[in-house]
């Protein structure tokens, strides 16, 4: 037997049941890829005029893709390959393939044709009126659609039973086998270090001055920096493209086409050339999938994606890491700064590189989790960690959600916004059903870090490459180490993989306070 | 009964089957639609790597379509409906869906799943040789896969026995009711008339200077100049918008949302200009369609697609006439020739707008279809016609064709091709399968002229109001009568019911000897 997979193996297939397996699985992720080029063009290209026939089209490919995943013939085929594969390498491709179907096979079998339907039309309706509400400032509007998509996802929620918490289930969807009980003291020790971090530098705001940040940057030439620093990182142009969009994003419609989406402020620099970082972290990871692992889907939040990637919180380890790791360090700006001040000569010819890094580097307490820094932008996490766990269990009436979050702006940021839209409408998230989505950013924080410190142990020369501007042996680890691997591994399984240790976030506070204490002259 | 269903008319559905029918019909038409905008991104903004997935894609999306189409259940919804809507006016929207879908259904039945996916692999490798072939202008390289789309052609005419010729279905395919027997004829008036005529402008060609058309043209200036004429003609760009494209084309995603690519010479006024124009002819119709026939595909050449009109060659009628009738005429640059020599003083200022008139009327025997004027048009697709129509029937090898092609190019235009990629590789047609489809840019002609005719005994001051820019009486007329029907009526039932007339390729001819004997002082 494992004489003939061996053999089967060099010819580069494991067995019939397992190739009709992957062209099943493909056919799924081909809905799911032409789903994201609908949305990818909804944000980009679309004419107004398009929006309703848009929403039935998104609508029709999801319930399929849904429908195809869940015949009945799918689980027998999945069943014989799984057979086929079963004396394999666990860490082979075929059986991480087979491994991750069975995982999301099992988990969209769960949920009725119906419920996608329902939750599918909700959601329409209940983005379109948050657009209006934010718009118009206004929660009360929202909030009969926020109910019904509560509704909606208690009912999603009921078809994982047993779980320690209602919680669970959701984050699941994008953080496999995470608990809302490890959450919770993960964010327990953020909070214990970030509040008081957070206090000291607002005492010390003057310390650091970012006033030539906000002058009038030209915007070709900050968009034309941005396309040259993340081709340096490795983002194939060939392979992707950066267009126009009111928000950064990133879209895996395959691995030879993985495209970003940026915006340029014309009086502040730092925005879109963080925003093509941070999203070229995402594209990077999923152009470095390995081809083996080509259109296979792979489930999300309930819904069946193109993307094949470890998890969110993975994924945002990647952003994070070249947004900030990188982008935000000194060694980067030895590099890039003599460049950048040739770009603009007359806002940053005689600002220092000093000067520089530590006005990119300035902490702010602000309404906005998108234009937050660092330092703050996990208390932004917390504040819709804890608020969505308490409408999920029960706990927060739906009405009760603009003092909930006012409040607890002022008890972690100091600040209070003057209005719903600058507050508890300010995320795209609820109204498009996202709930346990939020906590991903912290953990992809978190892991970024954890990588960062194994990166530097294993290539103790990283930080000299990156002041020459070299990124080849980080970019290479990461692709070994972590994107070749695509959603292979669970996430906390891929961690341990490459670190030997669980999720913690002690190495990301121990980065956060040292970084800052030396920007703030802080104790 | 009839009661009944006025009532249920009056409350906006016939009845529960009929509503059944058009959900299903919709989500066939989503994925037609979805399919639309993979081909419009392929086309415009897909990174190179990208081409491979877009293959798989797109080949799901239009098996998957096929599938829903022909399950048992849409028959038997089909057969529902009819009962429900026979009793309407046949000239009813809804009866006009349920027969639409009919025949499309009927069709789509004969044609085996199997037989999708082995024509979508065929042409898919067809294309990408014939790319290769074309570039290396190297037919040898091309022919085995064309042989290859040529039988897979022949296997679907098979589905379709009995005819009267076999290139019969797959002209029905784009002008159903259309038979080769009756295109033989109208290509004989044709031939009998347009060559003498082309041989008439020939001997006179100096009689016509374009040589101020090939000077540098500001290439932002030509794209805008074209996008006010055709926001004047009643192009609507909250449901539309103009890209760059190697080749101009319009896709109609869905009512909304129709979009146009054109490109641009910068040293030869004209092709940008008329291209908008003729893309504009497309996109008004498919934006004019009635909201009632809102998600209802439409089958053309054995696959499902959004855009949902009478036929091909009433689209061209509707391009053609903006392009050629209005923009080709003396009237329109009577009102548009001051703004044009304010935008481009030097290359037009000193140029009488009569000069500018027979400037862009100038006929030319050139190598290339999508160059030519339109004298010489038709009999490009005169030769193409004649020789798809060999090889179907079985008159023609395709190791021949070369040779068919360069002898009718001599014949019919008196120029021979000096290598296969300005002969017979120029177009991308038959690599992807796309036979049956040239006569109907020619029937596109007849029928525009055909129109014309009726519009101007309709509307006796139309000339007057082009002269002035005003085009809400044309447009309103074309909406009328053309556009909102859609694909509810028969190609020739729909001109017949408009004109009074059966097709006619005379009122084409007149106006063609008409306009040229003028131009070139023929007797």
């Amino acid at each position: 037997m494992a004489g003939r997979l061996a053999e089967q193996k060099k010819k580069g297939t494991v067995g019939e049941h397992f190739e009709k397996l992957r062209e099943m699985a493909g056919r799924v992720f081909d809905l799911a890829s032409a789903s994201d080029l609908l949305s990818w063009d909804m944000q980009t290209y679309m004419p107004p005029g398009g929006a309703d026939g848009r929403a039935f089209a998104m609508a029709t490919l999801a319930s399929l893709a849904h429908e195809l995943f869940v015949r009945d013939d799918f689980g027998e085929t999945l069943e014989a390959a799984e057979s086929e594969v079963k004396d394999l390498d666990p860490d082979s491709d075929e059986a991480g393939i087979v491994a991750r179907l069975r995982r999301d096979f099992d988990k969209t079998r769960r949920v009725p044709s119906d419920w996608v339907a329902v939750s599918l039309r909700t959601v329409g309706l209940a983005f379109n009126a948050w657009v209006a509400a934010r718009q118009a400032s206004d929660f009360a509007a929202f909030q009969p659609h926020m109910e019904k998509v509560l509704g909606v996802k208690r009912s999603y929620v009921s078809f994982f039973e047993p779980y320690d918490s209602p919680y669970d289930p959701l984050l699941d969807d994008y953080e496999p086998g995470l608990k809302l009980a490890r959450v919770r003291e993960i964010f327990g020790e953020l909070r214990e270090v970030q509040i008081p971090l957070v206090q000291a530098i607002s005492e010390r705001s003057d310390a650091v001055d970012d006033s030539f940040l906000r002058l009038p940057y030209d915007e070709q030439a900050q968009w034309d920096f941005g396309l040259d620093v993340i081709r340096d990182l490795g983002y194939d142009f060939e392979r992707g493209r950066q267009d126009k969009a009111p928000h950064p994003f990133s879209t895996a419609l395959n691995r030879g086409d993985v495209r970003i989406t940026n915006r340029v402020s014309p009086n502040h620099f730092g925005s879109a050339l963080f925003g093509s970082m941070h999203e070229a972290g995402h594209a990077i990871y999923s152009q470095g999938i390995a081809p083996a692992l080509d259109r296979i889907p792979s489930l999300s939040g309930s819904t069946l994606e193109g993307a094949h990637d470890a998890s969110l919180g993975v994924q945002e380890s990647q952003s994070r890491m070249l947004e900030n790791l990188v982008g935000r360090s000194r060694a980067f700006w030895t590099a890039y700064y003599p460049r950048l001040q040739a770009v603009f000569p007359e806002q940053l010819g005689d600002v220092e590189v000093d000067t520089f890094y530590r006005a990119i580097n300035k902490v702010a307490r602000s309404l906005i989790r998108v234009e937050a820094d660092e330092a703050t932008y996990n208390l932004h996490l917390l504040l819709r960690f804890e608020i969505e766990a308490d409408l999920i269990e029960g706990n927060l009436a739906v009405a009760d959600l603009p003092e909930a979050w006012n409040s607890k702006m002022e008890e972690y940021l100091g600040i209070t916004p003057p209005d719903d839209r600058r507050g508890v409408l300010q995320d795209i998230h609820w109204s498009i059903g996202l709930f346990g989505y939020f906590p991903t950013y912290t953990i992809g924080n978190i892991i970024s870090v954890q990588l960062w410190q194994k990166l530097n142990a294993e290539l103790p020369d990283l930080e000299a490459q990156i002041s020459r501007g070299n990124f080849t042996e980080l970019v290479g680890w990461l692709h070994e180490n972590v994107h070749r691997h695509g959603g292979k591994y669970e996430p906390m399984d891929l961690l341990k993989r490459i670190t030997g240790e669980e999720l913690n976030a002690k190495p990301y506070l121990e980065y956060l306070t040292g970084k800052y204490s030396e920007i703030y002259g802080l104790s």
